[in-house]
């Protein structure tokens, strides 16, 4: 099978090296480049999108924020999984709230704002604080403020004005009820054509300047775990999903609100390559490939550290047992995912023991806020 | 880091696989075409043998018949672990048995033969039956008689000598004592260059028509395993060995001997990519990146099966948990190795069962021997 990623950054990457033993082999468009590239070497296809789908069995992607015309293009082939509205309903936040309410999957109150005065109104309706997000784009804390008050609206309204004018003009902004979680939790799943579903353990999340920089699982009771599958069952069924689908929920008081949605792949879904029996990468190609899904089951306790603009380790961190390196093959960039470390161990304790372990090797200049996120969650 | 594999089969495709997520990038030197290409894709990077060494920063290969000018200039750039005399003793069970003698490794008896008269004196020094070797070239099988009763010499060298008439006139026979063996096990382990040593648990293998066609893990006592490390350390330490190597064993009540040495990665030790916390290929590119040394600790009992000439396999496998195909993107050709499938269990109670359920998707046509094999180990 020949499979084409929409996207070739790491999680193409990814795909790649979990699909060669299946014998899948991917190819990546670069949607910036418009080529055709092989996203571990990055050989260049010399092949532009029309005959990069030509040459492919399916069509998949590892992001939402697909430019139009891509998708367009990509979903008349018809080989195109999860599809178009799929990745519509993940790159736009009001396609995903109304279909959040629409299969009665509980998620913050909101309303889409076309002006100050709904604004405004929100904070009567809603109350405050309140989170405003792009619809658009909204992806690791772009886009996004937080109105404590209502003196803050004309100097907020002020800067989303020129954040608006500066996107496209199909960008609007969604004002949220400010949800006051104890924890953000991920639920990654997979459902394939038959509608049969596979659903990883939830994943407990830790961000850093609203970027994900450590994961663990299994990070959840049964009965919480059985919230985000039948939160998951309802959306996937609902979109008839085909693929790796990651929810985000917030954990407020053993409730989950789905925070977000992800129509692909995702970060807090790394640790399922040391601790899942078939890792997330694996099981998407399974699913767009339509092979039989692979078990989803814990096979060790891992957590996962993002590695974000910085391209070296302490080499003494490979001599951790259960401790996993990943890189990404790229250049440097300030706060650019580069690449992660996962952690395993036989049990939690074991894992937690390599994580307190690993950290001193991994500096607070490079990983802030780390020390105290992993002291945190082994307290 | 830039790793040449002098090779370009499944070893060197797993290496890269495996090298990957640590930012090594592997390339292969094919010996018969002589090109330098990337073992996944197979692009072919329009380097000659000299380029390729000038361009890496590590020489390491994935065979030990590697051709006398290969080796050679391998060697001579100073980049090359496990180095040309790990590689020839490897590949000469003349040096193979010198060493094993010389570090005091218990191994069957043995005659290096110059003549039938050799053969004569074998039989009366060793006794029969005797086991008839190749030095040179004595993988998977070929070139090997068995010798029954003295009646049969003179039929049998006739034969003997017609090989050697093929053969390379380095090439020679050894003879050796039949060892009453009551299976056959290896144990591979990796050494660095600080001499650290990491040993994998013991695997059971099982061949067919003398390929290996079935190995699982763990497979011996903790006395057992303490032998097999024994010899590992001191022929690896004898060699100054970097990299993995695989020591092929008798087990003969209780006592290991010798069988064969393969200066590589190999084949009975795929089940690591399920089953350890490091696979063999990636402590393969530790060992020779002078990175540290992985954790062989057992994550999960796994038994492997080698899939020969047979490009198809019934998807149902993918269903079962723990199972997981490993294909090497060959073209099909009668007994070629054309992948492997792990199968691993949370204990060795699951792993057996899961070799059970999958055993009757794998028609005998394909698998010869192998219901028998699982059926021996599972009873």
């Amino acid at each position: 099978m020949k499979v084409l990623v929409l996207g070739a950054g790491q999680l193409a990457r990814m795909m790649a090296l979990a699909g060669a033993p299946l014998g899948i082999s991917v190819r990546a468009y670069d949607v910036r480049s418009h080529s055709v590239v092989h996203p571990v070497t990055l050989a260049d296809y010399q092949q532009d999108l029309a005959s990069g789908i030509a040459d492919c069995d399916v069509i998949t992607a590892e992001f939402e924020h697909i430019p139009n015309d891509i998708l367009i293009e990509s979903q008349a082939s018809g080989k195109f999984l999860p599809g178009e509205r799929a990745i519509r309903v993940g790159g736009d936040r009001r396609l995903e709230k109304q279909l959040l309410d629409q299969v009665f999957v509980a998620n913050a109150k909101y309303k889409v704002l076309a002006s100050k005065a709904d604004l405004q109104q929100a904070t009567v309706d809603i109350g405050l604080p309140l989170v405003l997000k792009s619809a658009l784009e909204g992806y690791d804390g772009k886009g996004q403020w937080r109105l404590k008050s209502a003196d803050e609206i004309d100097a907020v309204w002020a800067e989303i004005e020129v954040f608006l004018g500066d996107s496209s003009p199909n960008q609007a902004m969604v004002a949220e009820e400010w949800v006051p979680f104890d924890r953000e939790v991920s639920v990654i799943g997979v459902r394939n054509k038959n509608g049969d579903v596979n659903v990883y353990p939830i994943t407990q999340n830790h961000h850093e300047n609203g970027v994900l920089s450590f994961s663990f699982a299994p990070a959840a009771s049964s009965e919480l775990q059985q919230q985000a599958v039948d939160a998951f069952s309802k959306i996937a069924d609902e979109l008839d999903y085909v693929g790796v689908l990651a929810i985000e929920f917030f954990d407020v008081q053993g409730s989950l609100l789905v925070n977000e949605l992800a129509p692909r792949v995702h970060n807090s879904g790394h640790w399922t390559q040391q601790g899942a029996d078939v890792c997330q990468f694996e099981n998407h190609l399974r699913a767009v490939c339509d092979l039989p899904l692979g078990s989803t089951e814990l096979v060790r306790p891992t957590g996962m550290i993002n590695i974000l603009g910085c391209d070296h380790i302490d080499s003494n961190a490979h001599a951790l047992a259960g401790v996993h390196l990943h890189w990404y093959g790229k250049d440097k960039r300030p706060g650019r995912k580069m690449g992660h470390i996962n952690v395993a161990g036989l049990d939690s304790t074991s894992m937690f023991k390599q994580l307190q372990a690993l950290q001193p090797l991994l500096p607070e200049h490079d990983f802030p806020g780390l020390a105290n996120a992993i002291k945190a969650v082994t307290h």
